[in-house]
């Protein structure tokens, strides 16, 4: 499945988060991950983030996808990360 | 259209882009808005947020959802902002 991540977690936390996630999406720019992910590599991911947040603090969204039909993209400004599929 | 908007932007600037972007998509969290969009309207929001930005520097994302497609939406953690289509 296709899946957009973005993390508003505490900075110190950052870190952790990122490297735990770029095991498995590609980072695009800050607070932001996108890339193709199975459904257990997911729950991987899920839990392996879930164990460093404070659920009472933190927040991240994961973008599922329907079809895993990947969303256009359009970009301004200065691409940072690898991203595919872009019109600008 | 369903779009996702991330950006990434000098913090002098997030105030100014948030006011436009607000007008047309849901505030979620830190760097991200979601919703419903017409063509016109984005073409609007996308132009005048352009004017804000220093492209050098400054990057904003729209993921555009094939076929309007709204994602499944996965969260970990506390929801700051308005979503719908949530599963927990």
């Amino acid at each position: 499945m296709y899946v957009i991540m973005v993390y508003d977690v505490n900075p110190k936390k950052v870190a952790k988060v990122l490297k735990k996630s770029r095991k498995y999406l590609n980072w695009i720019q800050n607070s932001v991950l996108e890339g193709e992910i199975t459904e257990k590599d997911f729950k991987i991911l899920k839990d392996s983030v879930e164990k460093i947040l404070d659920k009472n603090v933190d927040t991240i969204y994961w973008y599922i996808m329907k079809n895993s039909m990947k969303p256009r993209t359009y970009i301004l400004g200065e691409s940072k990360g690898k991203t595919s599929n872009i019109i600008v």
